[in-house]
Formats: C-alpha cells, structure tokens, sequence
C-alpha cells in the first residue's frame, strides 16, 4: 500500500510500505476514504520534536472498514468509521474518567512504530474502543463528510480549549489563532452560547471564516498592541481564553488579557512557553486548563450536532489533494496558502 | 499610637507612629487585640518583593471598633471585627465576583500607605464590606478567638488551594508545603471530604500538627525522591495538589505528581516559579489554578464551621508574644522555631 513518510526536514514522500496487516486480535483495518494535514504535522515537518526519517504521517482519518480481528466486536467490516488523533482502551483508569489520551495501552497515529493516516489504508489498535461508527445516513453525502472530518482532530480540540476556559451561555470570550483549530474554537465558543467572541489573528481569509464561525470582534495586531485593544474593548479581560497557538507569547497574551478569576483553555502544543508569568496569573487568580484534547470523549456530542445540520468546521478544509498530493499539501500549510488540507482518496 | 514598622532586612522595630484616625468616611478605627505574622512577612523580612524602611507591617488581625465613618452603616463602634488580609468595596465588578483581592478600590494591609496589623490600631478602609462581625458569644473566649484568627488569612488560604484544586468527598490529595498555609490546607481538605491526604513537608512538629488536622501519609523527602513515593503509594498520582510553597521545585513536584487530569491548587505566592514544565501539564491535561486567596468570600463560611466548633486551624499557632515581642516573632519564624506566631495585645 501507499502511505505518507517524512524524509527530512520539508520533505514527506508517499512511498510503498508493507500493507497495514491485523497483529493484534483487538485490531482493525480500515481503508482510508479521507485524512487531513494537521498544524501539528508541521511541527514535524519543520524539523522540531525530534522526526525521524521513514516515520509515517497523519493522524485525522475516516474510511471505511475491512477486516477487524478475532476480539473485535463493535465494529464490523463495511462500517464507515472515524477516528480520535489518539487511539485508546476505553477502560483503563484514565480512559474511564474520560482522558483518553492518557490511555495506559493507548498510543497516537504515525511516528516510528503506528500506522498514519495520510495513507490507503491504516492497523487501528483497539478498534472498539477507539473508532466511532458513522450513520449510514452520511454515506456518499460529500458535504457532510467533510464536515464530520475535522471531528477528528481540529474541531474536538477548538473544543477542548473552550471546555476548559468554562465557556458558557454569555461568556465574553477571546481567541488566539486563527489556524484551523482557532477556527474551531470559536465555533465551539459559540455553540457553547458565548455572547461575544474576539480573535486575534491576522489573516483576512481566515478572520472571513471565524466571522461566518461567530466571532463579534476581530484585532489583527500583535503581542502589547493587541492587548491593550482587547483591555479596552471589554473593559478590563475576557472570562475566557482559548489559546490556540502554543509560543511563549500566545501564552503572554492569553494571561494579560484573561479578566481576574477567568480561564485560559490552553491547546496550542507548548512550543517555548516554558515560561510563563505565573505572579500575574497568581495575583489575578487566572485558570490555566486544557493540554491534548480528549477527542474521543468529545466526538459523540459534536457528531450529533453535525449529523443534525447544527455544526459545520468544513470551512476550515479550503485545499483538497489526493494521496499524491500531499507533499504539495503539507507546503501550502507551511506556505499558509491553505489553513487546513482534505486527503482525498 | 505603636506600630511593627520594616526597618531593614531581618529587621522590624514596634515604634510610636501617628494614631491612625479616620481619613475616608467609609473608614474604621479598630482596636487590634491579635494580629500573626505570616509567612508571607518572611518575604519582605528576608528582603524580597522590594519592600522600603518605614513600612508598616502585619495583614492578619482581628479587634473592637473604636470608630466609625460617616457613611459606615454595618459596622459599629464596639463590634468585635476580623477582617480578610485584603480590603474590597464589595461592589466592583470583581467583588461581585467574589473575587475582593482584585477589587478596583481595594489593598492590601502595610507597606507605604496603609496601616498595618501587627499594631496597637488600624485604620480599615471600606469598613462595611470588608470587616466582619464576630457573634457575641466568641467574646472573652480566648480559644475560639485563637481558632477564629487564621481565618484571616492562612485557613482562608488553605482553604482556597482545595477549592481551586477541586477537593471534593473522596478525593486523594497532596499537599505541598508543611508550613502554616500548607497545614490550614490538609485541614480544608479534610473538611470537604478528601479521603486521603498526603502532606509533603520536612518538619516533625509540623507534621504531627497535620496529623491531627487529617493527613493520612507523610513524605519527608523531596523533588525526585518525593515524587516517586507518591506515585508510587498512589499507583500514579493524586486528584488534587494542594501546592502551599510557591518554588520552582514545589511546583515541579505539583505537577508530577497531578495525575492525568488532576488539579493543582496553588497559593504559595510564585517566588522563582517562572519557569513550569508547561509540556508535561498539556500532555496530562492538568489544570492549574489558585493565587491570592478571596478571603472575604470565604470566611463567613469557615466562621461558621469554627463557631460550632466544627474546625479549629489554632494549633498553626505555637508560639504567643505581645506587641514588644514582635521583632523576637520573627525570629522565631524565620528559624523555623515557630510554625506561626499570635500577637496578643
């Protein structure tokens, strides 16, 4: 089969690898009908977290399933399924407390030793547990698989951010980032009954889709500049911050712009920003929350709304490839001339 | 009148200052019969937080009203009084809140331009909504009136790390820090219904203190080594961290020994903590939340319980001087002879 690999820094290769095969008898295969290139791809591809040549790539993934092993029992060849970014037990001490990406057996898609999902098919380790089954119902609707897509990853973690600021019906909430999971948050921010949703982000193209996503304000300056506009617009802070980038001054500026007892929903992967103003978070009584986003507890909520015609992320996916396209994707991420990319195989 | 006045590091002085009167009609005079001194005094006594000769000093007291303000209508002259180690108007958007230690007109007792506790007198601004009244069956009690006295400060404190953590019936704790503060913290921990407490601390009178307030573990090592015991006497980790220290190693430690989406309740004032291991707190999805305690939220309920004697935080108090033995309490804390020392005027 075919599957994406990272070479080097910039440069994946869809390349022939051996076909995805059952090892374990709590395995599925699944062949791949859609994936998606993710912001964190691109820590890798710019050479951080330590990528090592030969990895396999890709962790938001549907398709459609082929064999399951001899313990499988939930999921049954010909189901259309999506999967978390993360794969998991369902019954292990965190799993059942609903944090399943810290599954004693559970493990991530791609790297050095699991199946990716930018590839023709995929081995998903603990099949029940992990992958949701879709409704017959979406089958060969275009649209709206497009829309479950970005369950997968994006939209769970938008959401994630938003859970753990405590955003609820009036919340004043605040954005940073407008990648894709920015995007997300504020959709989540909405759905969740925020009154007001501010994004700081600075990409027109982007800032058109968190408006149709709900955002009320947009500030596209930076760092001091963009907090003191904010300061000013809310008269002193948002309740809630959903961080969404992950540097060291994403995270200055979700702290200084969080209003005394409010939250910061942090799910931007901490790139430098080991150092954080904890006297100011102290002295203002900040909440600092989130981290890898639990995808699998959230799907089944979000799944609902979407099937429903109530939540729609799809924007987000504005460049489609296919499998050979991939390379191609991942540089007009890097480039940002796309904010997020559909695999379609 | 005499006052504790900073004089310079490892030095304050009770010298004869200025009577405090009445300068705002929103204002008290009370008449201080107990006051402590707190860790948080060490501080500025060790000569952190840049604190200047001629600053006043104490911010946990209790004491009869001498007099009132024209617009004071709660408070009368002749009221036995505590009040929170802040004070607040009760009526900006962050006390409404509940959150008085932001408050717009709000600040705190000592330095440059208020009074202090540790003093004959005290002048109490926005004395209606930051003073309360003790019930009069406390009066010439003088073991409710030691038991009354943390509430000030140190048990609202501790209580407020298990509130921010999250301490509910059942849940394993740790707390971090064995001084006054970390003490008051096992005993709210105990009060809302952990099952098990672990206190971390070096100190054998102390940890008899916690003993008795309801740890059921004791961990006299530290860093690495404390941190393995408690994961390992807990098979991974505790629910809740109750981290009452305010270092960079006791907030490295909090975090390693959070189980996976756990709680770190932090009130140790941040000194040399900039820098937290970010990655670790995302990739286990632990919350952090905490800082300057909003004693005045808290303290009717805690009087309460006291009143009935159903909590008693008194014990934290070993060591009694008068006024003139002020300067020999803080010796005595900063050698760690005394746990926490009353002043009885």
């Amino acid at each position: 089969m075919r599957a994406t690999v990272y070479r080097n820094v910039g440069e994946v290769q869809v390349e022939n690898v051996p076909d995805a095969v059952i090892q374990q008898p709590t395995d599925a295969i699944v062949r791949i009908t859609h994936a998606c290139i993710c912001g964190s791809d691109l820590w890798f591809y710019r050479g951080f977290d330590g990528w090592k040549p030969g990895w396999r790539m890709g962790h938001e993934w549907m398709g459609i399933v082929e064999q399951v092993g001899s313990q499988v029992r939930k999921i049954k060849r010909g189901d259309r399924v999506i999967a978390p970014f993360a794969f998991s037990d369902g019954s292990c001490k965190y799993c059942s407390r609903g944090l399943q990406t810290s599954c004693l057996q559970g493990g991530f898609w791609g790297g050095a030793s699991n199946d990716g999902g930018q590839a023709e098919a995929i081995r998903a380790p603990l099949a029940d547990a992990t992958l949701i089954v879709l409704p017959p119902s979406v089958e060969g609707d275009d649209a709206m698989l497009k829309a479950i897509l970005p369950l997968t990853d994006v939209m769970s973690t938008g959401h994630h951010a938003a859970v753990s600021a405590g955003v609820q019906p009036g919340s004043k909430v605040a954005v940073i980032g407008d990648g894709a999971v920015g995007l997300c948050a504020v959709l989540a921010a909405k759905r969740l009954g925020a009154e007001r949703i501010i994004i700081l982000g600075r990409h027109q193209k982007r800032l058109d889709i968190a408006r149709q996503f709900g955002a009320t304000d947009m500030v596209t300056s930076r760092d001091e500049q963009a907090v003191s506009e904010v300061l000013e617009m809310t008269n002193g802070g948002v309740d809630s911050v959903l961080e969404c980038v992950g540097t060291k001054s994403s995270m200055d500026t979700a702290i200084s712009i969080a209003y005394p007892g409010g939250a910061i929903g942090y799910v931007g992967v901490p790139h430098g920003s080991q150092t954080i103003n904890l006297s100011q978070m102290f002295m203002s009584n900040i909440m600092l929350r989130g981290g890898v986003a639990p995808v699998r507890t959230y799907i089944p909520e979000l799944l609902a709304d979407v099937v429903a015609g109530k939540l729609d992320p799809s924007p987000v996916l504005d460049l489609t490839v296919d499998l050979d396209g991939v390379p191609r994707g991942y540089a007009a991420m890097d480039s940002r001339e796309a904010i997020k990319v559909m695999v379609r195989l």
